[in-house]
């Protein structure tokens, strides 16, 4: 059955339990539907600099917030990126992917990643920012999803 | 059909994130119950300081906590207040309505809104330190609101 | 009906609020399944140090999150620990029972408790480092004990 899945956190180890559950329900044969907001919007960020028309304080947050899933940092004991660093080396110890590999999985399982316009528009994020493959809608959409759904998590 | 949402955090991006789905689901002819325990309770303080006998560390908690929807703080890149200000000022470009609005269309769409008497207990906060048309209750409450829920989420 | 509980925090008050709900349910007899992932972990490490072969920087993991229940932090006002000893003050002013003790009920009350070993192969934990009574599995038995369940919290 359906799972939803509310990717509002861009927390390295957040965003990593949400697409472990996605790419593991995907692969029990489970539609699967990503609702990406606020910063979770940063780990669907295209890594290179894309130039966009912002204003002053949308051109801060995009300056300040992190570009793309392989720059995130931990919740907890991030130090600076340090934290990150470290979880990334125990990860591939573990023979876990990393993030951006368990992205591309999730598009080949044919996972449907949905960006919230709504926090686009607050945060000033354009659609030439984020990775390709998305779609774009607000909250309808998503509750439209959770309805048919059996398992809803906001991560 | 039924949608319940615990309000955990006192965050001003996660409480958002809560009442817009509480306000989209009501919009669209759900019941809705929202939950608020713990730091969420900190957003549906009055504004105004409310006199009330509280042990020390209650009083405490009540006095470092920030007094009502329009004092909290963003989960990440605060910087003691000005990321919330940022945030309050490209919501109003984006012409997303601030969270006191928003909880003002929550009341005036019948969402339900239960205030969790154990938190209120342990931080001391007391009835009258909160806004009006709240119901309180326990978390057997909120579990038999969940019962009749096809969503619940924990944010 | 089922419900299951991920906790990945393991900020003190995060991981009372997955207990209370959970006792809370498996009180009013429903079947109940906790799935403790990441930070999760800690809220059920023994307090005991517990000598276990590791690589270098599991062990610095393992070094610096908390041992236990008893020794997790706030997410927010923590203080260096002196807000969460605050919290278990006003807690047991309120007649609240304290985490380890929680922790207790629910194995009592026949609390399914599994942890998660993605996170324990990541973090370098073992079982021996974790306290008694827990199942050991992965995201797929998650995910089939969630299609049993009517409610689904990611806390």
């Amino acid at each position: 059955m359906k799972k939803t899945i509310i990717v509002f956190s861009g927390d390295l180890d957040r965003v990593l339990a949400a697409f472990v559950i996605a790419n593991g329900a995907a692969a029990m044969g489970d539609d699967v539907v990503m609702f990406f907001t606020f910063w979770g919007l940063n780990s669907i960020r295209r890594p290179e600099k894309v130039s966009a028309k912002k204003g002053f304080l949308q051109a801060m947050f995009g300056w300040m917030m992190p570009r793309g899933a392989d720059k995130l940092g931990l919740s907890k004991m991030n130090f600076g990126g340090l934290g990150a660093s470290m979880m990334k080396i125990v990860m591939r110890q573990a023979r876990v992917d990393p993030l951006p590999e368990m992205i591309k999985t999730a598009r080949e399982q044919g996972i449907k990643m949905i960006a919230c316009t709504m926090s686009m528009d607050v945060m000033g994020i354009t659609r030439e920012e984020l990775i390709d493959g998305l779609d774009f809608a607000g909250v309808a959409s998503y509750l439209g999803e959770a309805d048919e759904a059996n398992v809803n998590l906001f991560i």
